[in-house]
C-alpha cells in the first residue's frame, strides 16, 4: 500500500529540478536537493556543489542563516538520505542535528554502503522524526533516475552505460562510403552534448578516433566541467595529435598492448597528458592480438568514480559492449530520412531467432528539432 | 491574419471525432460530420453513411425531424462543403436550403471539381449566411487529414499512399533466414489493422504473397467492410490457392504478363474471383521481363476510387515505390529490440551523399504497447 507523503505535496514540488542543477557539478557525488521549511512557512533551498564543497543540506542551512532565520524545529526535505560519514566533508546528519531541525523527510535511501540507512538512524537517535517516501513516489523515482550512475556504481560496482547513436530512420549511421556528417540536425547534436555533459566520462574506440577524429568534449551547451574522455585502444594506436587529447581534463586510454613493445607510443601519449591503463583480456588463440577486457574496464571505471558513462563509438565497439551485456541504456536520435545500405547501429548477430536479439524497453520518446529521440533500457539477461 | 471562428468554440468541439465514425463506411465518399444547433440551443448530429446512403447533413436533419424539432433558422456546421451535384444522392445544399437552415459554417472547401465552391455559392444564392473556417483552424486541418486520400484523389488523381513497416529499432524487418513473425507486439499489429481498415485498398507484391502468404484483411479490429486487396504481380505468378484471394471482397492483380502466354494463370485467378489488370511498363532491354508501371497503376487505382492505399510489401516493392516518388506517408512500428543484419525497410541506394536519401518529415510519435509508432510524410521532391 503506498504510504501517504508526510507533508503537503507542494513542499516536495520542484525539488527534482533543483537537484538537476547539480549535474556537471557534484561528480562523483550524487545530485541532491534540500529544502528547509520553517515553522512560520519560510523556505530555504540548496543543492550539492562541487565535490569537496558543501552538500545540499549545508547549502540550505547556510541560506537560512544568511537570512538570519532560525531553523529550530524546521522540516528538512532531502532528495537522498543525508550522509553520516566523514568523506570530503563532515556528515550532513550532524549539520542537521546541530542546527536543531525537527523533522526530516528523505526521498530515497542512499545506496552508498557507508551511508545505507545509517544517516536515517543517526537522525532518529538524535530524536529527530524521519520519514522516508515510498520508493514509487515520483520524487523518489526522479531522484533515483537522476542518480542512476551513482546507484549503479554503489550497487553494481560499474557505471551506468548509456550508448548514444544517431541514425537514419532505416538504421544507417553512415553511408557505405563512410559519410555520416550530419545525419541528424543541430538540435539533436546539441541535445547529445547535454547528455555528454551529464556523464562523468565519454567513451569511444580507436576506430572512431581514427576515422572521425572527434574531440568528444561539450561545446554545444554550457559546460561547468568537461567529462573525462576514455578510449578503448587495444593496440595503443591513438595518434598523439588526435583531437580527443586536446581539450582540458583527463584522458584515459585502456589498452591490451604489451608494455615493452608499446613503450614509445605510451611515452608519446603520456606526453600529451593521457593516462594509459593496461587492461588486457585473456590471451587469444594464436595469431589474434589481445583485446581490452571490457568488463574489467567497467569495474575499473567505477573505481575511478565514473557514475554515468556516455558511449559514442562505432558499430564494432557498440556491438562488443552489447554482446557482453555492458550497456544499460540506448539514446538514439533518428533522422527523418531513409538512406538504404550503410553502417548499422551495432555489430551484433546474425541471429537465427528473434529472441536472440538484444531486448530493450522504451522509456522515452521525444521530438528534438526535426529528429526524434528514443531512449530505451537494455533488459537484463535472464 | 487568422479569421476568428464565426461561432463559440464549443460548437465545433468533437466534430472531428464524429467525422471519424465514417471511416470504413463512406468510401469512396469523404468522411464528414454535421451538427445542427437550433435557435434554442438544441444539438442534432450526423456523419456520412455508406456510399449511396445519406450524407452527414441529411443524417443531422433527419435526427432533428425525428425529435419533432424545427430547424428553421438553425446553424449547421459541416466539416466539408456540402455537395451541390446529383451524385449517388441528391445535393445536400438543397436539403439544407429546403429545411430552412439560416447559417452554415463550413470547415473546409470540397476539392471535388464537381463541388469546389459551388456548394457554398448555392447556399449563399439561397440567402443563407455561409462562413468558411480559416484553413489553419484545427477543425479544418483535422477534416483535411481525415480525408487525405479523398483530397489526393481529387487534387492529384492518385491515392494517398501510406507505407506500413514493422522493424527492430536497428531497422531489420526480418532476420537473414527470413524470420519476421512477430517483430512487433500484438498492440502494434492491432493498430496496423486499424490503418488497413481506414484504407480503401491494401497493396502488396508477389514476393510477399509467395513468402508470407498473407490474407491482408482486417481481423484484429472490428471491420465494417474489408478493403480491396491489390497485388503487384508483373509475371502473374500469384498461386490460385493464395490466402489473399480468400477473404470476401475484390482482389485486383496488376500485371505486365503477356495476355496470351498467361491465359491459363488468368483463368485460374479469375475463377477465384480476382480481377487481372494489365498495366505493363515500357519494354525493357533485351532479356528483362516487363514490369508493372507503378505510376500508371496509381492513376488507375484513383480512377477506381481508391482514396487511401495501404502498402504492406517487402523491401523490393517498397524500394521501387519510394524511388518512383509514389509514397506519401510512412507508418513505421519499431520494436524494442536490436537484431543486427537482416532485411531492411526498403531497397534504395546505395547513396553517395546524405542528400540523395528519401527525405521525410515526422508527423506523429506514439507508444503502442511495447513498441513505438512513427508516422512521417515523404517530402515532395524539389
Amino acid at each position: 500500500m503506498p504510504i501517504a507523503p508526510p507533508c503537503p505535496p507542494e513542499w516536495l514540488a520542484g525539488l527534482d529540478a533543483l537537484a538537476e542543477r547539480a549535474i556537471g557539478l557534484s561528480e562523483p557525488n550524487p545530485r541532491v536537493a534540500c529544502r528547509l521549511i520553517t515553522r512560520d512557512g519560510r523556505w530555504f533551498e540548496g543543492h550539492t556543489q562541487h565535490a569537496g564543497g558543501p552538500h545540499a543540506e549545508v547549502m540550505a542551512l547556510r541560506s537560512a542563516q544568511a537570512a538570519g532565520v532560525s531553523v529550530q524545529g524546521t522540516t528538512a526535505i532531502v532528495t537522498l538520505e543525508p550522509c553520516s560519514h566523514h568523506g570530503r566533508t563532515p556528515p550532513c546528519c550532524d549539520a542537521l542535528i546541530n542546527a536543531g531541525v525537527g523533522h526530516v523527510i528523505v526521498a530515497l535511501q542512499d545506496p552508498n554502503p557507508q551511508v545505507a540507512g545509517r544517516g536515517i538512524a543517526r537522525l532518529r537517535d538524535a530524536g529527530i522524526r524521519v520519514d522516508v517516501l515510498d520508493p514509487t513516489h515520483p520524487l523518489a523515482l526522479a531522484s533515483r533516475a537522476l542518480n542512476v550512475g551513482f546507484f549503479s556504481r554503489m550497487e553494481r560496482q560499474r557505471p551506468w552505460v548509456r550508448m548514444k547513436l544517431a541514425a537514419s530512420l532505416d538504421g544507417a549511421t553512415a553511408l557505405p562510403n563512410g559519410v555520416s556528417q550530419w545525419i541528424t540536425g543541430e538540435a539533436a547534436r546539441r541535445d547529445g552534448h547535454a547528455w555528454r555533459h551529464r556523464a562523468t566520462a565519454v567513451l569511444t574506440g580507436i576506430g572512431t578516433v581514427r576515422s572521425d577524429d572527434p574531440r568528444l568534449d561539450v561545446r554545444l551547451v554550457p559546460a561547468s566541467r568537461q567529462p573525462v574522455r576514455v578510449i578503448v585502444d587495444s593496440r595503443l594506436e591513438t595518434p598523439p595529435q588526435a583531437r580527443v587529447l586536446q581539450p582540458p581534463g583527463p584522458v584515459w586510454i585502456y589498452t591490451a598492448a604489451d608494455a615493452a613493445r608499446s613503450a614509445a607510443a605510451r611515452a608519446a601519449l603520456q606526453a600529451q597528458g593521457a593516462q594509459v591503463i593496461d587492461c588486457p583480456g585473456p590471451p587469444k588463440a594464436a595469431g589474434g592480438s589481445p583485446k581490452v577486457d571490457l568488463a574489467a574496464m567497467m569495474r575499473d571505471l567505477a573505481q575511478r568514480e565514473v557514475n554515468e558513462l556516455h558511449v559514442e563509438a562505432g558499430h564494432q565497439l557498440n556491438g562488443s559492449l552489447l554482446r557482453e551485456g555492458l550497456v544499460d541504456e540506448v539514446l538514439l536520435y533518428l533522422a527523418p530520412r531513409l538512406l538504404g545500405p550503410g553502417a548499422g547501429l551495432a555489430q551484433i548477430g546474425p541471429f537465427e531467432a528473434l529472441a536472440q536479439g538484444i531486448a530493450l524497453s522504451f522509456i522515452d520518446l521525444t521530438p528534438v528539432g526535426d529528429d526524434v529521440r528514443i531512449r530505451a533500457h537494455v533488459c537484463p539477461r535472464p
